[in-house]
């Protein structure tokens, strides 16, 4: 720990092989250990899970949704009712994000001006403009951790000029938003863009950087583009970051691309697919993934994983199976957690291998074990 | 304790002023304290529950629905798997119907003979026959503590010789049941039919009784008729069953008529509807049920019950409003917990009044706190 700051990050080993890192997050409401995984919990809960589940997956640290809270919600009924830990009953960290890729990916018909992004809200369609003081104000009214500053995403492949113009804006709204800012209890996180071309992902961090924030996020990857472009980004783009911050993997991924990320010196990520894919019946094993409404479960007495300890691992393949086939909401609850459960064992083994200093076998025996794994 | 019984049935308190009565009942996984409320586990999973929630409510009988699991999974493949007990997870007490009553609700084209009920399944339209003896074996296989006979259920209002026509062959099949048991590790009840005549009940019982079974219950009940009449019939038909063995009322109810029922001896209920209204946003109460979409509980920081002890009660009624309009499942699930949880608190609340005395007043404060509530 180089620099002061009200959120430390305690670097506490550096793979001697590759970029991985081990460290603490000092956050208000606990520390995190890093490299973490970020359940996401869209609407103020993880899909399926109640929050005693969430805990039992080994979860430090949530990630919720600005834009979807602010549109139902609300932001200002949350923090009526003393902000977002309390109201879905999660006592730990939690990182908002600042609504920029959903109003990219959600709205309807969104425009972005200097001033913010105008969008139809996809619940009623009603026209919303948000400036980045009003994603910070909302996510100060949330009361996270850690608020993300608003960003414009923009579509990949784009032309390098439209690619420098949203990351030109991008880094102008970031600096908005940190002057925007009130609250001291709450960590500010930039976001990196500038597509999949190198210049502009280093002229991006340097400028953050330069403006100053309490971590650094990557931003704008894992959007249709092949694993190796996002691995050659982050080949660039972490290095460029400062060495005693925090680094964020926004929105990634499948457990192949977290090992990966740490690789390169990713600290934290955040990622939809265990819970997705949960709910859609597909279970995350360590010998790749296992489509579990198929027959050749049907009557299979073993559980997902034998060394689980997951709640859905105490049941047979066959009765997670039998709740897909009949519908019952059990069977998405329990892939939900077994996934979760998973990445969390996962990113669990990678601090492991980092402290033992085998990280680099780590990653050779995950390269070949999850590769061909579903993209 | 009067008669032996592999299944012994322990009498520990009657009601002076009513016919309410403590018990315990003895069976293979366990004691079950009577009164008892089974929560439903139509197709081996009480839905949107984990087994460590279910057991969190207080339930120590689970009921489980022969018609679904025969059809899904099939009971050759979960006698496979060691039963239902360890298919599902649950080790204790289980009662499995006969399939009698979904023959008539769900199956379509079902056509009584004196063999046996042929019906249409409703998952694949497929042709099965069902006979006294198959719903036994199957209930053998599933391993369930209780089995029930197969009964003929028809509809009311009908007339006097229909009603005495699938009564007698309720009672033929009756025996014809008790003739296909084979293991002894399975409590067997019958099931007293007679619709709403008082007479055809009684000569039902004693018929029944005649036969000898390890339990009695009442069926063909509160399947549209008003709560008055329902009591009228329970008045004569619990007195016209054995004092020393377990009664069970199929299918009830509302949180009245349970209090009613135990007020005129009934010993097990089991009912869908804390866990049917439960996903439909329906909270019950010990003041009347709320609807938990209603505007009036947007901003609401208090819980359902100041008193509860279930997971959902530790939330606001502003969280659980927002899950419901937000479509997560996170919302049927925390109000089947509640529900459920509010069904075995009112069970041991009148196991206590019945203990104490007090059952009564418990039966007066009952009758004016829940009367108005959902019909």
């Amino acid at each position: 720990m180089t620099r002061s700051s009200s959120f430390p990050f305690e670097l506490l080993k550096c793979d001697l092989s590759t970029a991985a890192r081990r460290g603490q997050l000092h956050l208000p409401h606990g520390i995190v250990q890093t490299p973490a995984f970020m359940p996401v919990g869209t609407q103020g809960t993880v899909k399926g899970l109640s929050i005693d589940q969430v805990v039992a997956t080994g979860a430090e640290i949530l990630l919720g949704n600005t834009y979807h809270l602010a549109l139902r919600p609300g932001s200002d009924l949350i923090a009526e009712l003393g902000g977002l830990h309390r109201f879905m009953g999660w006592d730990r960290p939690i990182l908002t994000d600042s609504g920029g890729f959903q109003i990219f990916s959600l709205g309807d018909m969104n425009r972005v001006t200097e001033d913010g992004a105008t969008f139809k809200s996809h619940l009623d369609g009603s026209t919303i403009h948000l400036r980045p003081e009003d994603s910070i104000r909302i996510q100060e009214e949330l009361g996270s951790d850690i608020a993300m500053v608003l960003d414009h995403v923009i579509a990949l492949p784009n032309s390098i000029e439209a690619l420098r113009d949203a990351m030109d804006r991008s880094i102008r709204w970031a600096a908005r938003c940190k002057e925007a800012a009130v609250r001291t209890d709450q960590a500010k996180f930039a976001i990196v863009q500038g597509g999949l071309d190198p210049e502009l992902r280093c002229q991006c961090a340097a400028k953050l950087i330069e403006i100053g924030f309490d971590g650094y996020a990557i931003g704008g990857l894992s959007v249709g583009e092949p694993p190796e472009e996002m691995y050659r980004i982050l080949d660039v783009a972490a290095p460029a970051l400062p060495v005693d911050q925090p680094r964020y993997l926004m929105g990634v991924g499948r457990p192949i691309d977290l090992v990966e990320g740490i690789a390169r010196g990713v600290d934290m990520f955040d990622c939809v697919m265990p819970t997705r894919n949960g709910r859609n019946a597909l279970a995350f094993t360590a010998n790749g993934p296992l489509r579990m409404r198929n027959q050749c479960h049907a009557r299979d007495p073993n559980p997902i994983e034998a060394d689980c300890p997951c709640l859905a691992c105490r049941h047979s393949r066959a009765y997670i199976r039998h709740l897909f086939q009949a519908d019952e909401m059990l069977g998405p609850t329990l892939l939900s957690i077994h996934n979760l459960t998973f990445y969390q064992r996962l990113m669990q083994q990678a601090r492991t291998a980092i402290e033992n200093g085998t990280f680099a076998s780590f990653l050779a025996e995950h390269r070949l074990r999850l590769s061909g794994n579903i993209s």
